[in-house]
Formats: structure tokens, C-alpha cells, sequence
């Protein structure tokens, strides 16, 4: 075991709403330590959507969320939290009288309290139900995310689904692969209402083909080197598409993961939380976010900002039991 | 009576809070009317400390209170509030299935939900007790906001109070005044460090006098010109600073007013709310913000901002009862 660090809060997730609780913490001067299983901060605003314009964040009419969290990170930084990230939770355990968290990379962090902040869990893509995909996504033949465009130059694309996953990269790629086909099983487009019109306009001049109403049936290829996909409407009719790669763009399933075992109580796959301290059936233990549910609960990310605030409360209360709290505006009013 | 205007829900203060129930209320198509008692949207942001940073609104490192309001009224312009401004609510009573709000100016306003978001009610500031006091107030020998710092060019001044408004409006007017002299009881003032360094510097330099320990005593003048400001120790020792205005900084006094006397159920002052969806004590009343309590509330801007959500989605299952509501994010998450 590496020597464990020691803080007064760990916090489980470096989405838009464990950023802010870094905040929230410190100016209730209380350090922080973050855990995350992506390798950058900002969750799915980083990972999923960075150039998605979010518009119920409160003062801002529309802002990126990649913007949202450049801000996040940039509010946050004077209380100097420690990062470590691409690794994840695995264990948590009462030593003494702090809370020992411990992560698949070996980091060990003693800290009086824990916020989770872990959004939908350890998420990952929906995968296709599809006979050998293993095989396909060890050689990069299918892939669900996109990483770097260049990677794709003068590829035969496919990718399958109806969001704006699947629109956003069907216009991106067209410009450097070799082709794209897009399977989809409707013929309506649940994409921002201009990405779709481009889609069509991008059809038409046959940048792109729209494969519809198909759905996927399998793959080809030999040593999982792919070679085709291939798609079958309801009827059984079935094509064969050409392809070096397929994007599946079936959203995200969501798994609690480890936080699943650690004794909290759950309430469909979320963590449960009385509302006025974010306080798990756990003391010490904090959930916030979209992964804390409680009656009248909003998945919003404004909501989880006023959770950040509450935890941080919670987590004064046992982290520094004895102390007077004079809790003030970050404007103080006028005082004589 | 004017004829009864008719809308979906009143909100009642348009201050940061109220700016963004407009906006909450609109994602879920209610249209909404907002009465406000000052002459101008932004509550104590516009009226009291318009130029003053805060630093707890997430997603900005700083934001100047003026700002912020200017954000929070462009993100709400798109839902066409109606806004019914320098005008004090007066009754609430139901009429059929709505409530009908009337203002002191004779408006009335018929909604399927009211909600009040009305801070600190009616607010206004705290005045010393000074003997003669109204004659000064009335000819501006007292006043206890600076509109115009023009106004207090080559005038003596006499500043009272050891807050930020009191040290900040020091440093502002020691520019233009003939004279200031800021009378405090105790030598330390309870400003942002910055400021409160820039005064002693300013008091070092003899641009301004720091009257310490000093409170005030009376006023000399005649016909409401004043001409003396005289403070005492707590030893009885007198001073009389010549003066043509004395400003008085010693916070603001809230009184709920009206809403006191709608038969909601008050806690210290506040309405009580359920915090799932910031229901008040009666159907179809929610209140958010400053002027809302319940377990945990923390009265921070950001808090707010959840509530605000929190309510509309109350006012939501009141004004559209039959209606099947299929709740989403702003950003859609990717869906096949």
C-alpha cells in the first residue's frame, strides 16, 4: 500500500459539479482531494460534449460546456486541490476517524469526509448487441469514441444511431474520410435542428449516404481486421456496407461500480440523500449531483451546484466539529 | 379596478433569483408576469452594491453584481416576461382557479401559481436613533445611498458605519468631497482587506479623518440644512464634525410587508417552503430565495438559482395538471 495522503474531503468525480464543490469547500476552508476515472477534469462536459452549448447554467444565456468547465477548473484553483486522475475508487473503509479511500491505481487519501459527485457512475458506452464485437474493439475496427478526427482520414466510416453524437460526426468525418454511411432505424434525426438540415443538404450532394431504416446485424472481417458491416431492416432485409471502422453512437449506460458496494443506501441505482446536508445513510459519506437522488430531486447541474454547497457544509461539520462558523455572503452587506 | 391581467405565474421580486424563476418558468412554456418594488430589475444587486464582485456564483471566478443582473435578465428575455416594476404587491386572494395579485399601483394580475422571491421583502436601510432625524432625510442633509457621486462634489461629509459600504464609499468620495470623516465605534472594520488597507493609507495621507471610537450623537442645523454631525465616546466625551451630509451605513432592516399577512406559514420572519418544490404552507404559493426557509437552507444566490428550478417545476404541476411532462436536459445526452 502507498503511504496514504491526508486531507479534510475527498471528492469522487470531477464533473461541472465536483468542481464546484472543490470551491465550496474551500471557502469554507476546507482542502480537497479529487479522484476521477476520466484523465481529464469536466466528466461528460469534457469527455462527451465540450463543444455543446449548455443553456440553463444561471448567468450565462449559452456557454460551451468545455467553456463551463475551464471556468469551473479556473474558480476552484485558488484552494489548490489535488488531482488524480484516470483512476478509480475501488475501496472505502473507517480508519480511525477519517475515511480511507483507496484507488485501482494504489493512491490511498485519509480524509474526514467523502462527496460524491460521480454523475452517472463509471459510465461507458452502449454497446451493440453484436456476435464477436470484442474482438472488433481490441484492433480499433469498432470504436466509441472519437478521439482524434485525423485518425480517420481516407477511412470507410459507418456509424449507427439518431443523436447528436451520430450527426455531429457524420458532418466532421465527411471532410476526411474516404466515406461515411449513417444507419439509423427511423428517418428522423434527434440532432439540433441545423446539424440535422446539414446532414440532409450533406446527403443530397452524396458526401454522405443515410442508411435507413436499417439497423446493425453483424460484422465481417478476419483476424479483427474489419471489413464490412452489416445492416438489416425489420423485415430481414439485409445490405452489406464496406467499412474499416463503425462508430456506435447508442449513448451511455451508467453502472455504479464500486460505490455500489460501500453500504450506502441506494434507491434505483442511485445514491439516497436527505436534502439539507446532502448526507448519505452513511456519516461523513456525501452525495451530490445526478448520481444523489432525494424527493423533488432535479438532474440538473445547477441543482448539483446548490448540493455542492450543502455537502461542503456537511463536510465542515465533521471535519471540524469544535469550530464556530460564521457563515457570510461572499458580498458581505453593510455592518456597522 | 384595472381589468385583471391573466398569465401563467406571478413571480413576486425581480432580483437574481426571481430573474432566473422567469427563465425556469419559460424551459417549461409558463409565462410569467414580475412585480418588483423598486424602480429597476436586480434587487440589492442593482440597488445597493451594483459594482461589488462576488465570487460564489459557479461558473465565474468573479462577476460584478450589475453583471450578473445583465446576464440573468438576457437569459430570460427570450420568455417575453412582463415586468410591472416600482410597484409594492399588496392582496392575494384566489378568484376561481387562479390567484389574483394586486399591486399599491392598481395593478391586477390573475396566474395559476404565485411565486415569491422577494429576498429580504420590503427592504430599507437601518436608521440611527437620532433625534430631528426626518427633517435632515427630508432635505438630503441624510441620506443613506450615494445615486450620484457627483452630487457630494466640495461637500463636507460624514460617513458612519465600519462595514464595506461605509469604508467603500470613504475611498470613493474622499476624491470628490471637500472633506470626509468616517465615524466607527471600534478601530477595526469589517471591509475587504484591500479596501480597509487603502483607508488607512488614505487616513495616513489626511485625505480622510477616522473618527474612532466614536458613534453618533445628534445633529446641529437649522430648517433641515445641516451643518454638524456630533458623536460621542462611550465615555460621554463630544465631538462636532461641521458636515453638509451625513451618511449612515449600518445595513438594511427587512419587513415582509404585505406578504406577511397572506396566511402563509412564517418562520422567524421567512415563509416556510418543503424544499422538493418550494411550496409554501398554501396550493399554488411557492418562495425561493433569501425570503424562503426550510431545513439547511443556505441563503446564498446560487441556492437560489435550484429553488427557482425546484418551483417552476411546482408551478408546472399546478398551471398544466393534465399534462404529461417529459422532463430533459438542456443538452440532450446522445440517444440512438
Amino acid at each position: 500500500m502507498s503511504t496514504p495522503l491526508s486531507t479534510d474531503v475527498v471528492i469522487i468525480g470531477a464533473g461541472p459539479v465536483g468542481l464546484f464543490a472543490i470551491f465550496e469547500c474551500g471557502m469554507l476552508r476546507l482542502k480537497t482531494h479529487v479522484v476521477d476515472s476520466l484523465d481529464a477534469v469536466g466528466g461528460q462536459c469534457t469527455a462527451l460534449y465540450p463543444e455543446k452549448p449548455i443553456y440553463d447554467i444561471p448567468g450565462f444565456p449559452s456557454i460551451d460546456a468545455a467553456d463551463l468547465i475551464a471556468n469551473l477548473e479556473k474558480q476552484a484553483a485558488p484552494f489548490q486541490p489535488e488531482y488524480h486522475l484516470n483512476q478509480q475508487v475501488m475501496g472505502l473503509e473507517k480508519v480511525g476517524d477519517k475515511w480511507r479511500v483507496t484507488t485501482d491505481k494504489g493512491t490511498v487519501i485519509d480524509a474526514f469526509a467523502v462527496i460524491v459527485a460521480a454523475g452517472c457512475g463509471a459510465f461507458g458506452p452502449n454497446r451493440p448487441p453484436i456476435q464477436g464485437l470484442e474482438a472488433y474493439e481490441a484492433t480499433g475496427g469498432v470504436q466509441y469514441y472519437v478521439k482524434k478526427r485525423e485518425d480517420f482520414r481516407g477511412k470507410r466510416v459507418v456509424i449507427a444511431g439518431g443523436g447528436d453524437s451520430a450527426v455531429d460526426w457524420a458532418l466532421s468525418l465527411s471532410d476526411v474520410a474516404a466515406s461515411v454511411q449513417v444507419v439509423h432505424r427511423r428517418p428522423k434525426f434527434r440532432a439540433a435542428p441545423e446539424s440535422a438540415a446539414k446532414l440532409d443538404e450533406l446527403a443530397k450532394a452524396g458526401k454522405i449516404e443515410l442508411v435507413i431504416p436499417y439497423q446493425l446485424g453483424g460484422l465481417e472481417g478476419e483476424n479483427g481486421k474489419l471489413s464490412g458491416v452489416i445492416v438489416e431492416t425489420l423485415e430481414g432485409e439485409k445490405r452489406t456496407l464496406p467499412a474499416d471502422v463503425l462508430l456506435p453512437f447508442f449513448g451511455l449506460s451508467m453502472t455504479l461500480g464500486p460505490i455500489a458496494d460501500w453500504g450506502l443506501n441506494l434507491d434505483h441505482n442511485h445514491i439516497a440523500i436527505t436534502p439539507a446536508r446532502c448526507q448519505t445513510s452513511v456519516e461523513g459519506i456525501f452525495a451530490i449531483g445526478d448520481i444523489a437522488t432525494y424527493e423533488g430531486k432535479l438532474k440538473l447541474i445547477l441543482s448539483g451546484f446548490a448540493e455542492a454547497a450543502s455537502a461542503a457544509h456537511g463536510a465542515h461539520a465533521v471535519a471540524r466539529p469544535g469550530e464556530i462558523f460564521h457563515f457570510e455572503y461572499s458580498t458581505t452587506k453593510g455592518v456597522p
